[in-house]
């Protein structure tokens, strides 16, 4: 309806978060762009060169520990649902680009979550952390210099969401995350604990820690900013950092990719034959015929395909602007010749990956205990 | 206000609970009155006897167990905010009762809910838990039949809450709790877990188990009575039993003891001169004059020192019997004379108390691994 204009953006961590515009989000939410600070990092990695990483907040005490070679920490994780997907793969390559400029890392398996919202038993997200973690360590993540758990074993995660259950009223929960079972509103509690895990005195105690999100998971760091703050005479936290990546296209064209709907993703676990047909059954930003798409060119900016590249499958730059503003929009590239290529960096990608992973699976199950 | 009269008795185990009227528990919250069973309890204790215990739920189940030698448990606990008063007396004894009828039996120091809802930090918390389990031993608990743990530190109940928080709507945790703080909510999960633990396969699986708690604790076992069916296909939980008793008049004459009013009530750790002086400045059912008194005899219904003997402090029933009729009511003793022998009985169960619970603190310090 033209006269819900006004309605807000919901951000809800549980649910389908769809963002039609990233930039009403600094207004709303108080999450600040992310481009200002960009001159000032040392090494970006693509996602922020590239506007992936669009927002953040409080990430200036980050940066100046990176800057200044002071301790700080990254933590996030993927609730273990699954095989590694693109939303998963973006968070892995930001957790592991932080750990590369010298951050202790920590890595969740938030299998509490996906108990409590997903209904997985331990015992088979259990096997699918396995694998997660192999694709992890697959992609580079180093286990000596971080910290890898999940949350049902990990008693400091749970002992501090007994501990924050105080600092949280009713008010507050509803507020953030609507009215849920009491599982969801553990998990997140439970969450919070993850959060600030890296700054307990076991890990030296408090420190600068960017949480690198979708931005789906904000209310997770506004309810964990608002128990650092609450409990901060007893455990000294610092409030903890986050950054913000945007939202993948689906393949069919919608706004975010579900694992409900298989032809709108692919994990990293697929076979490539798959992956291939997906890719060329896509949605793209393409005009009804090749005349009018070489005499017009084609939109981007609706376009999975030009996402794909953007996010993961161009590892140069000029590639990516050479796409968007020449081939593309320029008409000089059509849909299925652009398709070929991508699935071409695609199989590449996932085959390798497939390949060290496989290697990597007796180190998983050493490093989660299984048997 | 008088048009209040149908308004609902309230059971709030975070607040105060008066009951105004022990009968119509039975028919607003479906408790069952103890008295038709106990012509069949193999032996009955005092409390039982004496209607202290008037009400439970679903008690046959473990009537029948203790009847035919079947495994049953029994299981009940202290909040761990200062020294054992009456209260607890009441319910450990309970507990060693069921221990001594061949239960397998569970005591939880609950400083979880003494952190959220009283706010007691756990190392405080823990130093008085010290200090009950040394009660506990003293009046006759064996440990080595027995499991003695504090919630903080039994991961077992912590994950059972996990598992549970699934089950439970915000709607039913607000009918049963009102709106309260996550913590109160988290809390009560974790009693849910501490009531259902004698039913993990660690403790060789399922199996009737009684509760024997206040009746303001009812609500707990509401919710844990819900969780137990909910959760009965991966567990198998017998759904558990309790009992209740009555809640001892304080010292004011008002109808509940509380730790806040110093002089509604003593703990078992004050010195005997102290609780001596509270008594003698205790309120009675007596008359203005010992002349009507003589003549009209006193009321014991409304009299906190007929409580006294009632729930602890008369060994014998006949003598409870006794004083209720002819000595209380028939005015054959005045309410100063009545208190004279209540300080010589309570004095020497105190005395007596403290002299063996001095012996049992190396061996709760043992019991609670505290250095």
């Amino acid at each position: 309806m033209s006269t819900s204009f006004h309605s807000k953006t919901k951000l809800d961590p549980f649910g389908t978060t769809v963002i039609e515009d990233y930039e009403r989000l600094y207004a709303e939410f108080g999450i600040q762009p992310f481009k200002p600070l960009l001159p000032e990092m040392p090494d970006p990695n693509a996602a922020m060169r590239r506007g992936v990483i669009f927002g953040h907040r409080d990430f200036e005490r980050v940066l100046h520990a990176m800057k200044n070679n002071d301790e700080f920490a990254v933590m996030s994780g993927i609730k273990p649902t699954g095989e590694f997907h693109l939303g998963t793969l973006q968070t892995a390559r930001e957790v592991i680009y932080f750990q590369q400029q010298g951050g202790m890392a920590f890595y969740c398996i938030a299998d509490v979550e996906a108990y409590e919202d997903n209904r997985i038993p331990f015992e088979r997200s259990q096997k699918y952390a396995v694998g997660n973690v192999a694709d992890l360590l697959a992609l580079g993540f180093d286990p000596k210099k971080g910290y890898i758990y999940q949350q049902s074993k990990e008693q400091r995660v749970k002992d501090l969401a007994i501990t924050f259950g105080r600092g949280v009223t009713l008010a507050t929960m509803t507020a953030i995350y609507g009215e849920r079972h009491m599982g969801l509103y553990l998990s997140s509690l439970i969450q919070a604990g993850d959060i600030l895990l890296p700054q307990m005195k076991e890990f030296d105690g408090p420190k600068p820690t960017v949480v690198p999100v979708g931005i789906d998971q904000d209310p997770h760091l506004r309810l964990t900013r608002d128990l650092a703050f609450k409990f901060r005479s007893k455990y000294k936290f610092v409030p903890p950092s986050s950054t913000y990546h945007k939202l993948i296209k689906a393949l069919d064209g919608s706004p975010k990719m579900s694992k409900r709907a298989h032809m709108s993703c692919f994990t990293l676990e697929e076979k490539t034959e798959v992956i291939g047909k997906k890719i060329s059954n896509a949605f793209t930003g393409g005009r009804p015929t090749a005349e009018e798409q070489r005499r017009l060119g084609a939109n981007p900016d609706i376009c999975p395909i030009y996402d794909l590249y953007l996010f993961h499958f161009f590892e140069r730059d000029d590639d990516v602007v050479n796409l968007y503003d020449s081939e593309c929009k320029g008409g000089h590239i059509l849909c299925g010749e652009d398709k070929q290529r991508l699935i071409k960096n695609v199989t590449d990608f996932v085959k390798e990956h497939q390949r060290k992973r496989r290697r990597f699976i007796d180190k998983a199950r050493e490093i989660l205990e299984v048997e």
